[in-house]
């Protein structure tokens, strides 16, 4: 049983105790965020070292700054600015006084300290009772949470008990602004280029006017973006004075042994914004929300926030009964995911979600193909804007593809914030153009499970469009093969194998994305909208598309009867994995990427994944063949590896290894099984766990308009169930080992497969 | 007529006039130097602007700074550190003044102003009268040479004339300590990899004591090199006053119509050491070097250097009638080649030489490749100082290999001066192994043209087993090809085709660098010196590299009958050079390495060169095929490849491409075909037209111990005629479009082939 999971729980994540280490550790578990404004789960007390707090940092989605990248050596077309997700003024610092004593852990007589992370409520709440050295104590329960229903807001509440009179207590309220931030760990002491440590403060901030509290305007040293912060105190003045002095606002009470003091907070963040002009009326927002918040009350603000909690998990969590450890893990991974996401269409999901500064704050091809399933199949909304997102970058797509030398189409960037491609390293970046593939993926699979016409035919045709045009021109068809088309100079999602010719994953893909374009292309000309003018389609165009599709070069062995991950992927020599050191993985950060380059090793999965995606185009004993050849040489140096191979075992009737895999997967964060927990969650990884439920081991695949089940129930469970939205129906599947059942909770009857059977819904 | 030649001239390049343009090119083709110190060809007065000049400086062989490099992203085993040859104190800077005015071209009234070069003697020669607003003239003449025979010293002598007695003149004599340096360019305002300015000084000085002149003690900022700087002032005291007065030597006189008046310079420049103890050593010695050169005086020191120089010509020289300006551009190109070289088995040969720095004053293959040729048949001793350096550098090379996961053997750095790899981009760096074959093939031809056994079994040796030892770790025998030995993840020569498997110029040399191994080892078994025990060279290492030797894959294309560049070359689409404007060249500073890498389409010679290098081993019609096929698709982005392909022409009997290609290279630095001539001469380029005259138009070989001539006079010549040196005999060729004559001139008879038929001298 995990440290911070209690017997009979099956909602709460607890800590007991003040131990530094775990505290730490817990600061990326006890995140709270809403896709808008995250905050990690830090303490509220300063303390003299650095021993209890990682980062405790705040960050807004897409608020980013940037500074130029500088190269060793530059070549043309290299990515110019770093983007980085900043730490912005963090509303949780409080001074506790009791007498003249100040509260902390390092100093303080504390007991019974805990802290729990409510994963249905979305509350993280903190108690303990700290005695100063006159023997005064108080209990002190603080409480906090950050609002679904009002994005703007992060609440805390603070309730003070004693069992004595009188006691002079004092509670100062500072928004941080980070003034004296400093590095933990400079760049060179850790050179792992997966995290980049911030090194100062990146903004400016001054003071605007308000009637109570205190209200900042911020603004990025290079990125020029803005935001306006309004922190706000409240508490019942018969009881307490509030008293602001400056920056602080103190609040000041003798405790009643009759009646606990409770003091709240609101901290609003407005949205970000890139007019310094726009100032003055994203204050004004802020106040009325603030005034809102404040009539209405914290409980009832607490209320919406937990009803809109209730509405997620009724449609997104997933029942597992027979492992209380892994029921919690998962419904740890689908809270976090939900808590990533962007859902203002003008941002998207980072690789850490708010949970943490690692990538930067990046957007990766993670959202389309690990995080993105879990939110079209439950919350469909959240989804589309996850793509309106990527419709938004679509200008900087085509301005990316021009560097490229692309006269038409797009390309969107391996890593970004703003659109611009932000990776300095660009084997492992631009080469990696299946992230175009990626994103027309998504929208195709959107338009079939949501029918959302109207976005198919306007933003999805765009991304449809420019993503086909740019297959046509990066690759060509190669007469040396009998005139297939070929795409050359590629990295595939195995970052250990870089800067190939045909990545079978990469071709598969663009393959489908071509088909998807013509598809709908098609559609659109039945319709005759004006779109496709507008798009410029013309019949050429079309019928060039359809000859790349139909021969795009897709990499086999017949001798070995195995599919090649690329052209030359079986000429490299296999890696010698009986006499590596174990802790020389992962490899990157200890062997030279030629040295890797040149080997028959993966970093993840790649043409297992391929194939995955597109199970009932392969023999089951193609796909065996290929998992079991992949497998031995897959370090799963990627945390986005495992859950692929987990999925694929599962459905290739490698019962074990699904489970095994899948029990890695599901508890990564929780049990730091990447040691890099500390930096944030594997947002991505927590896709996987859910689609390992529900593609994996329910074997859930919807084509064609039509949704197929091939379930395994692992027996080490006696009962598995979530719900899934399709085609406006809501349908509950619930498996044990030795059956499934199929309930149709919304919408029109209908008609489902499973293993080749259809069931009438 | 280039406007340097002036008609009748066979050995002068002259520059006539104070056009500032001018004077700013001609500050490359002027330069001095002896491979121990180089001098750039600047004016000595003060200017207010930089129209003038472009970078006056004096650099020493190897005397370089370091920095650490930065990466946008960094990876396990990228260089660490920049190298950099940095300016050091220059010696030519002085005022003159008549009466109160000072000289300058900006403001003086200057007439007959010309600076000549002297190739035969190495001075440079600048005469010009001034006269000042009084209407008072003078004729001033300034004689620069870099010593030969003193390595330390740059000597300078001003003669002042007049047809007027007691004009007031003043010198004054400076120690330029770039105080002031400033970089004319940022990396930013230029980001051509090719070049780096210098942004600041790069050394501390302090003065050292000396009873005459000005010594200084200088010293790196980071790489703790340290030298020793002599300045030292001569003239007839009865005639003029010398005041030292700070830093600076003011020679004051009247002059005097009936004889000039001459002051001579001496700046003596100690060798680089590493430890700053040794100051006093090289300060004393310097002081030796000074009173020596000063009781000679000046004519004798210039007799001296004069001497040295004719001996150089004596075995080096080309001799072409019919095309005056080709034959100073040739002798242009092996006084410059015959500069650069670095003389003391701890320098080798930049690819600027002395004379700039372009590529930081780095160490490429060019080295072996182009420039070794050259001084292997005319003066081995320094071939031999070049091999030494590689040699010197082998502990930092196996340090390499072991960064690289190369468990035996050694791997020379790309791009380096004190031996650590210093190029900040692997996939034109590190990638490109062949240069450990380069050194090898080096090694093997010096062994052979100059039996020089005592190096070849102990230094020779060691580099030889080193580099082969590299090969069998690098690659594999692959199952796939019949067991066939396979190097993959490379970059040959051509770097607009970068980490591909099987690069055939690289697996060939690589094939051959192990059969110099083998002959080695195998002579040295018979020969039982005990080298073999310190190498741990086993019987089973031995039989592997046979194995490996005899089953190198070189990739060919059976259907096409061509030989591959490497296995994926037709696999790309060929550049579309049609639609290409010709302002994109060079093709690398105006595309993404991927979208060039992704194409057919090749920097420079890549096949050629190899098969070039080892013309007898491929028929005639394969030569024929593959010449044709490769041109086509080459851009001569790069100063290394016009040579090739004019040398290969020659060959295969293609003579007006061969003339063609060899006009182009033989002019490049004096016509300034690249547009960069400013950074430094082509050194490699330089070589290449030695390489030219004598393997390509006499089409010199030199295999298994006999020489071989398939000669090509172009008609556009009358005549030509070199000397080369092998086993000990000096033997003279000259050619005519009709004719061939050979002329033992030193050593035992020889028998020597010319197409096909023995010919006895």
């Amino acid at each position: 049983m995990h440290d911070l999971i209690e017997n009979g729980t099956l909602w709460t994540l607890k800590e007991v105790g003040t131990d530094s280490e775990q505290i730490r550790q817990n600061e990326t578990l006890f995140s709270l965020s809403n896709g808008h404004i995250g905050t990690r789960g830090s303490l509220e007390e300063r303390h003299r070292t650095q021993s209890y707090s990682h980062s405790g940092s705040t960050l807004m989605n897409g608020f980013y700054d940037t500074e130029p990248i500088t190269y060793g050596e530059w070549a043309y077309g290299y990515a110019t600015h770093h983007q980085t997700t900043i730490p912005i003024p963090d509303a949780k610092k409080m001074d506790l006084s009791l007498g003249d004593e100040r509260f902390d852990l390092e100093t303080g007589k504390v007991d019974h300290h805990s802290r729990t992370l409510d994963l249905k409520k979305g509350l993280l709440t903190r108690t303990f009772s700290w005695e100063n050295s006159k023997q005064q104590s108080i209990n002190v329960t603080i409480e906090r949470f950050v609002s679904y229903d009002f994005p703007e807001i992060l609440a805390q509440r603070i309730t003070i008990e004693s069992e004595a009179d009188e006691l002079p207590v004092q509670l100062t309220f500072e928004l941080d602004e980070l003034k004296d931030m400093g590095k933990e760990e400079s760049a060179e002491d850790d050179p792992d280029p997966r995290k980049k440590e911030q090194a100062e403060r990146r903004f400016d901030s001054r003071p605007l006017s308000t009637d109570s509290g205190r209200m900042i305007h911020i603004s990025t040293h290079a990125s020029d973006l803005h935001a306006v912060i309004y922190d706000h105190v409240v508490s019942q003045p018969e009881l307490v004075s509030l008293e602001r002095v400056e920056n602080k606002v103190t609040a000041s009470f003798q405790t009643d042994k009759s009646a606990p003091v409770v003091i709240d907070r609101f901290t609003a963040y407005s949205h970000k914004y890139s007019n310094e002009e726009d100032t003055g009326s994203h204050a004004e927002n802020l106040k009325e929300i603030m005034s809102e918040v404040e009539m209405l009350g914290y409980d009832e603000v607490k209320d919406r926030h937990l009803s809109f909690m209730d509405d997620f998990w009724k449609v997104s969590d997933i029942k597992l009964e027979g492992d209380q450890a892994l029921q919690i893990g998962l419904r740890f991974n689908l809270f976090h995911l939900h808590q990533a996401a962007g859902r203002d269409g003008h941002t998207n999901m980072s690789a850490k979600g708010l949970t943490g500064e690692g990538y930067e704050g990046h957007y990766f091809w993670d959202t389309e193909m690990y995080m993105f399933p879990f939110f079209l199949y439950t919350q469909p909304e959240i989804a589309k804007s996850l793509l309106m997102y990527r419709h938004s970058i679509l200008p900087q797509a085509r301005e990316r593809a021009r560097t490229m030398a692309i006269e038409n189409g797009a390309l969107f960037a391996w890593r970004t914030i703003n659109g611009e491609e932000a990776s300095p390293y660009y084997p492992a970046g631009t080469a990696q153009i299946h992230i175009n593939a990626d994103i027309a993926h998504a929208v195709y699979d959107y338009g079939k499970v949501s029918e959302d016409e109207a976005f198919m035919f306007n933003e999805g045709l765009d991304i449809l469009v420019e993503t086909a045009r740019f297959w046509l021109e990066w690759g060509h068809f190669d007469d040396e093969r009998n005139g297939a088309f070929v795409l050359n100079d590629v990295t595939g999602p195995d970052e250990y194998t870089a800067i190939v010719n045909n990545n079978f994953y990469t071709n598969l893909m663009a393959k489908k994305n071509l088909s998807y374009a013509i598809e709908y292309v098609q559609k659109a000309l039945k319709q005759e909208t004006d779109k496709l003018d507008e798009l410029h389609v013309t019949e050429d165009e079309l019928e060039n598309w359809k000859q790349a599709e139909s021969r795009m070069f897709l990499p086999y062995d017949e001798e070995k009867e195995l599919t090649m991950q690329d052209d030359s992927f079986f000429h490299k020599k296999v890696w010698d994995f009986e006499h590596t050191p174990k802790d020389n993985y992962p490899l990157l950060l200890n062997y030279h990427p030629l040295t890797i380059y040149k080997h028959q090793v993966c970093k993840q999965a790649d043409t297992v994944l391929a194939e995955f995606l597109f199970f009932d185009d392969f023999s089951m004993d193609q796909l065996i063949r290929d998992y079991d050849y992949y497998e031995k040489v897959t370090t799963h140096d990627s945390s986005l590896s495992r859950s692929v191979f987990g999925m694929m075992a599962s459905q290739i009737d490698k019962h074990k290894k699904a489970y095994d895999y899948f029990m890695d997967t599901a508890l990564m964060d929780i049990s730091d099984l990447q040691s890099n927990t500390k930096d944030g969650v594997h947002a991505a990884n927590m896709g996987g766990t859910w689609m390992s439920i529900v593609q994996g081991f329910a074997g859930m695949r919807f084509n064609d308009g039509t949704l197929y089940f091939t379930p395994h129930c692992p027996k080490e469970w006696s009962r598995l169930s979530f719900k899934v939205q399709v085609k406006d129906r809501l349908i509950q599947v619930s498996l044990t080992p030795s059956s499934t059942e199929y309930t149709l909770l919304e919408g029109e009857p209908i008609t489902i497969v499973e293993n080749g059977e259809q069931i009438q819904l």
